[in-house]
């Protein structure tokens, strides 16, 4: 009979769905639940994007774009990376995509070859090595700790590296971690994938969403590395799809003849709501937002630990802790499950994001109201009390 | 030094594009062009699709949605399978996708193994082949003429069929020739197809926009196959970008790990639009439209006739016609050029349609007015007395 292709076998589906679907039972039937599960800013798309969006609409000829996106929204990219980090790219350089999964899949579709191996730290985001394993390619994944603030060192990566070895990804802030790679570390990272002839691709979604310290793009380092960015997270655009991949000069042509073939375009509604992601008065609106991420986080970080959560290192960025709870449980499904059920607070079990220790840790996602996460502490720390 | 992936050296891009480019230069030095090169209709966006969409903007909390889509819209899509075909379809079957090629990248990634073999009509869809070598499959083009009504026959697929082939790509009606299987045609497919225990994926994006005759889906007649649809030609909703997917029952569970993985979700406003696509003011709307079409393609079928231009099989849907110029060039590239240059009318050669006889076939759209036409019309006319 039909049977679909071998990679299907190595897919794995998203773990924490279940969960949320029993949290969406319990509260049709009427339960409160705490969402602190969800990777998703609680804070609505900024006015002036969706007013950009409501003109669009307006004028109801909502027509397909260059396959790398409006000459304006690349331009207003490049832009931003001088701005941002003082870099000059060339607006040639900058693809537009359905969200930064189109700019994975860009960038996957142009490194993997089957049976490459590509390096990701461990844990990491789930849908990494999906798309890895889409090309039939390899992830290879790398366990790391506190130690190395759960990034990738240029030590580890030397002693992972073989000759099936064709790059790694970086994410600095990380999810489900939150940590990131100082300019040093990432420098360090890209000489070091740069001596051994690899790619290294740059998840840079969460830039923005920074605290106490500065993020830095890979793009600061080396022109040879492959950028991926995103207007959901900190520019608020979720649902609308859109995010970009930067790609060196000998991969522009790639990109274009599979962004044509494989996107046609991205939504044109979000590229024109995105063109005014950079004006001035919105980022002054996401510089409040990012403030009030701040203040949950550090109340989330202070809290978790006082419950006897470890929490080996302060995350710098995004909205995630990523949480040992070996003090509670050796099985962190078991107990997410538990949680909800009994105290209606959703979590993220560490399943998802990798085999490193997952069953002792848990994702706590701060994307909803410091009154909210205060009622969701309550409830677990009576959870835990009550064990 | 760097590499791309293996496959990008298979990749086609779009040939049309620098006669794009071009155009477009011509146009802002002040150069009046005809359009008849685009892939998309001219009508804008129906009223009733802009104002759902404009008020899930004014709600402004455009978040992600599930992985296979909003279960209103997917229930909406079972409904016109029910209202069109009189098919009982589960919504479990249906994923909403991020324009057809989101449904295509589905498909081919369910689908394709390293090395295994596609069967397609040529000429057909450029992006159909590149989908199956982004996968390190291989397209067999099979060449097709208007002795089969450019469509791929139970013979010729027994004829090409071996052991490495996995299965057909079938399209009607077709881009680019407009044609389109009949039901004992596309049922006498199917059967050789489930005979062989192959996969059969069935391209109906252009189905409502069918002229003289009735469309017929691949469900009719099987519960195996995979149908790719779109809301952008006949909903006309082209830059939003959404079509869906529906799949046999045992890649249910594969279709929804992938969209989770590859897509997180669809565009939130598209499918905001997209519920009321089915309404019947709408339908009304795009009943006049289509036979707003089929007027023009009429004219367009007579007028390139006269001309000399040789359409073997009169369309009978979509918004093409494919046209034999044999009797004016045997370099379709180079006259689609000079009628560019000297006529100012814009049309698409054969080349990014496949390798079977592309120098001698151009593709004229009428997805511009009936006076444009008349207008393109009189400037070929003019151009080929002056040839």
């Amino acid at each position: 009979m039909y049977k679909p292709a071998k990679r299907m076998q190595q897919m794995s589906p998203f773990y924490v769905m279940d969960l949320l679907a029993r949290a969406k039972q319990l509260e049709q039937s009427g339960r409160s639940i705490i969402h602190m599960e969800v990777g998703e800013p609680d804070f609505p798309t900024p006015r002036l994007m969706v007013e950009a969006a409501s003109k669009a609409l307006a004028n109801a000829q909502i027509k397909y774009t260059p396959a790398a996106g409006l000459f304006e929204l690349r331009e207003r990219i490049t832009e931003h990376y001088w701005q941002q980090y003082q870099l000059k790219i060339s607006v040639q350089r900058v693809f537009v995509t359905p969200g930064a999964s189109g700019a994975l899949m860009l960038a996957m579709a142009m490194l993997v070859d089957a049976d490459d191996q590509i390096l990701l730290p461990d844990p990491c985001y789930p849908c990494n090595r999906n798309f890895i394993r889409l090309f039939d390619g390899r992830p290879v994944l790398i366990p790391v700790d506190g130690s190395s603030n759960y990034q990738i060192t240029a030590q580890l990566l030397q002693h992972h590296w073989n000759e099936a070895t064709r790059g790694i990804i970086v994410a600095s802030p990380s999810n489900p971690t939150g940590t990131m790679l100082s300019g040093e570390q990432l420098q360090a990272v890209i000489t070091s994938v740069d001596g051994l002839n690899g790619w290294i691709v740059s998840d840079e979604i969460y830039h923005g969403l920074v605290y106490e310290t500065t993020a830095h793009s890979a793009l600061e380092f080396s022109d040879q590395v492959l950028v991926i960015n995103s207007f959901s997270k900190y520019f608020g655009m979720t649902g609308w799809r859109l995010g970009w991949l930067v790609v060196p000069e000998a991969l522009i042509e790639s990109a274009e003849k599979l962004a044509q073939n494989l996107f046609i375009s991205a939504s044109s509604i979000a590229q024109a709501a995105a063109i005014h992601a950079f004006d001035t008065d919105n980022r002054q609106l996401l510089e409040q937002r990012r403030l009030d991420f701040h203040k949950r986080r550090d109340f989330l970080y202070h809290t978790l630990q006082e419950f006897g959560f470890r929490i080996e290192n302060k995350p710098q960025g995004a909205f995630y802790l990523y949480a040992g709870c070996e003090k509670f449980t050796n099985d962190s499904d078991a107990f997410a499950s538990d949680l909800l059920e009994k105290a209606g607070v959703a979590v993220t079990p560490g399943r998802d994001f990798g085999e490193h220790q997952p069953s002792t840790h848990l994702r706590f996602a701060y994307t909803t109201s410091l009154e909210k996460l205060r009622s969701g502490a309550e409830r677990i720390q009576h959870f835990i009390a009550g064990m």
